[in-house]
């Protein structure tokens, strides 16, 4: 054990953000496959104990770090749904570039999947890394779909329009190309997806 | 060696169908990590040599059954696009549904991704099964954009409308829920889903 973990007893609010911080840094420099839980608990500095306590699998830690990284990005209606849908299928395609680099070097080109990819294989796996996969989606696109109403009560999308089918269509298409098409994902892509999932395409 | 491959010579395409049966059998039986190519070859009858001359990893050949299980399902335009692609999501879903189940009992209720997502992850961690993945997409998808296509000739879908980023919406939603946030995936679901990416959602 880390001498230092012995000495205090944060508030577990505290010790949460810190190993949480300190599994974001080594996850995005490592990798999902060289990626320590051990680790965490020292640059953290708190007891493994504490911190498998608190996530019992590098999976579920791993999950934490994710949600994280989403609750970075703000998600409010501005009156103007086109632009607050392209800001934000933006900013998710960004942090899944970030995830899909975690562990290679900068500017490797490589723009596989990585660790997003690795993250499904486990909640595929694991029925309860499935279910915190899941849970987390459920609390982060709750946001979305409460601006998507709003844009509805805005007379931004149309009365009959299902929030969550059309969150589906933009999110899905992104994560489509990303694990298993392989095409690539732009700002120009992001917009000529927010314009057809808007526009429709019954002639 | 099983002796009865030294017998005979068949025609290389021959010996990979049989091996492409015996594979799929065995993979839906089996799921992925029970999965031996060395299993395949006994049981199709063919030296191990002669399958790994043509398939070099487990997870190369694994990408040649699901592109044989992509062509079970016709595609081809009826005339009403919005039957067509009804149709052909939901065959996708059931051969999601199929990929899921493979290895796990039957019945079993899970509705994990299961093989897909270590598809997906194969593809990530491994450069060059990605590129067979992505190109079996490629392949294949090409029939639905052209599908798409002769829909815009027929004025069923509107003439500014990408087939590309119209597929991506509804094969990305199908995906999105089976990999990442776990929502189920049934024919009210597709209906909604074409209804949906057909009709637009601005106001």
């Amino acid at each position: 054990m880390d001498p230092k973990a012995r000495r205090g007893r944060p508030r577990s609010g505290e010790a949460d953000a810190r190993i949480i911080d300190a599994a974001l840094e080594l996850l995005l420099e490592r990798g999902y496959d060289r990626f320590s839980v051990d680790e965490v608990a020292a640059k953290a500095e708190v007891a493994k104990t504490t911190l498998y306590r608190r996530w019992s699998t590098k999976d579920h830690l791993i999950v934490a770090v994710v949600a994280r990284m989403q609750d970075e990005v703000p998600v409010e209606y501005s009156g103007d749904v086109r632009a607050d849908l392209t800001r934000y299928l933006n900013a998710i395609a960004a942090g899944l570039h970030r995830m899909g680099q975690a562990g290679r070097p900068t500017a490797s080109g490589d723009t596989s999947a990585g660790l997003v990819a690795e993250v499904a294989a486990a909640a595929a796996r694991h029925a309860d890394i499935g279910a915190a996969v899941h849970a987390m989606f459920v609390r982060r696109n709750a946001l979305v779909l409460r601006l998507l109403e709003q844009a509805r009560e805005h007379g931004e999308i149309g009365p009959g329009v299902e929030p969550e089918v059309l969150f589906d269509q933009l999110a899905g298409a992104i994560y489509y190309r990303l694990l298993i098409t392989g095409r690539p994902i732009d700002a120009a892509y992001v917009d000529r997806l927010v314009a057809g999932a808007l526009g429709g395409s019954a002639a």
